[in-house]
């Protein structure tokens, strides 16, 4: 049986399909810029089809950026909704992707896909709670709790979370509905516009202490055994060291001497281990899962 | 068959007994005043043994002040650990409730009790989604996901959150781990140490603007359906509705028109319905859950 996936990017969209007895090998890829949907769609229903007149596709999981109706009971169920990227308002993906067939799909955020991923392979395997940032163009989390994605009636919006301020910084955010929430603050965007640059030297650790109060957030909220930050801002040399650092702080020994997340040493905060493959693992997984 | 239920609180201990096809109708209670731990085991016992000794207790469910250990898997379950409670530093609740027989037995906080007691027949009925949070002597916070509570390798933590400051309130805070968390800000022990009596007149939107925070994390995180405001601070007049105000702001529309947590008449934040009777509700249904 063959699996594919998809995952759109907010630059590309990645395709792949894989066996079924041996999904962690990709046996074929596209990789294809993302432009209108129209454009975009039409490459992505050209290489399912291909795959589906050659050996049939069982079924396919997509990782999306969003927002996205993840709600298997919605009507609107594999929407693409009021993104900001444009001509991809109300974009019904589930109806666009005709090139499979009749193969079931499932449809999940973007960050979920790459949780997944890093769930089933890379830095979070085995854990079956856990939570995966990306702090990039925005500021996106997935959950994981006991093995299941938080998802379906509403995703995770952690990105958005209010955050106290760092002292020596007067940016006052850009996020077009929160000013200097989270995302306002500390996503790629909001570091360009304060700096001109990516953060460096005492920049880290404005950018740090923002980001480690998402981690706070995210441990007191869901309990995760870890928390993989991915996405190109978590890249800066030094900051996940800083973030760990920070979190560490601010969670001032209250669980226990001997919780990973106030043990800067410990690995709890982690990059993922798949890089920029975490999303397509997912989902993969995902489109596995429709047929368990 | 027959059900019992304990529910250890910080001033009384309350255990009820009901019938496995009338759950909800309380056959007989007792109320205990919370004393060190082997005087207050010993009132629970006697009640449980009483039960046992007339017509077998099945399955008991317990719902307690904590910190506790709350993983079946933990050598540690069921134990209250380092709880600033005089005398109740890891105490073996699991195995002290030996009026019960051969019984099952399982553990949960006080305040995921209360969730589940008002999942079963008060606010949040029929919501699989929905958090409790309880602003008392501590703030609490209890989380259900897919009808499953987010428990046993972690529970919620998020009365420790982080919260920005309001703009007239200068009280350090008096969480011993983090000084100005929400805890340390809003619970009631830190409404009196700030003014002496309970919150009022222009107080009440220094509370209201924290409460709101935990709030927007909430919704953030797990995205509930609704979210249940208990404790003693939450009666305080006037300030669910200035907490709902406030969350409406943190949020600026951010999760579509449509969403209750946006619009303060929704009643998306609520007040408990079953008010002192949640807990004991919810031990009964953990109860009746170890027999399903």
């Amino acid at each position: 049986m063959v699996l594919a996936a998809v995952e759109t990017g907010g630059t590309k969209v990645f395709c792949a399909v894989a066996e079924r007895d041996n999904p962690h090998e990709l046996v074929d890829t596209v990789r294809i810029p993302t432009r209108g949907p129209e454009e975009t769609i039409s490459h992505i229903n050209a290489f399912l089809r291909k795959h589906d007149e050659m050996s049939g596709v069982d079924a396919v999981g997509v990782a999306t950026f969003g927002p996205v109706d993840t709600d298997p009971q919605s009507s609107r169920y594999g929407w693409v909704l009021q993104s900001p990227k444009p001509g991809w308002q109300n974009v019904d993906l589930h109806a666009c992707l005709d090139g499979l067939g009749a193969a079931p799909s499932a449809f999940i955020t973007d960050v979920s896909g790459s949780l997944l991923g890093e769930h089933a392979l890379g830095s979070a395997r085995g854990m079956n709670n856990a939570c995966y940032a990306t702090i990039g163009t925005g500021v996106g989390v997935g959950i994981l709790v006991e093995g299941r994605l938080i998802s379906g009636h509403g995703t995770p919006e952690l990105g958005h979370v209010p955050v106290r301020r760092h002292p020596h910084d007067d940016f006052p955010g850009l996020c077009v509905y929160h000013g200097d929430c989270l995302e306002g603050l500390a996503s790629g965007p909001a570091v360009l516009a304060r700096w001109g640059h990516p953060a460096q030297g005492q920049d880290i650790d404005i950018i740090g202490y923002y980001i480690a109060q998402l981690v706070v957030v995210g441990v007191l909220a869901v309990a995760p055994q870890r928390l993989v930050l991915g996405g190109g801002v978590s890249k800066t040399p030094g900051l996940i060291e800083n973030v760990r650092a920070h979190a560490a702080q601010l969670l001032a020994g209250y669980l226990g001497a001997d919780h990973p997340a106030q043990d800067p040493a410990s690995g709890f905060v982690t990059p993922p281990a798949l890089g920029d493959f975490a999303g397509i693992h997912g989902a993969l997984e995902l489109a596995q899962s429709l047929l368990d």
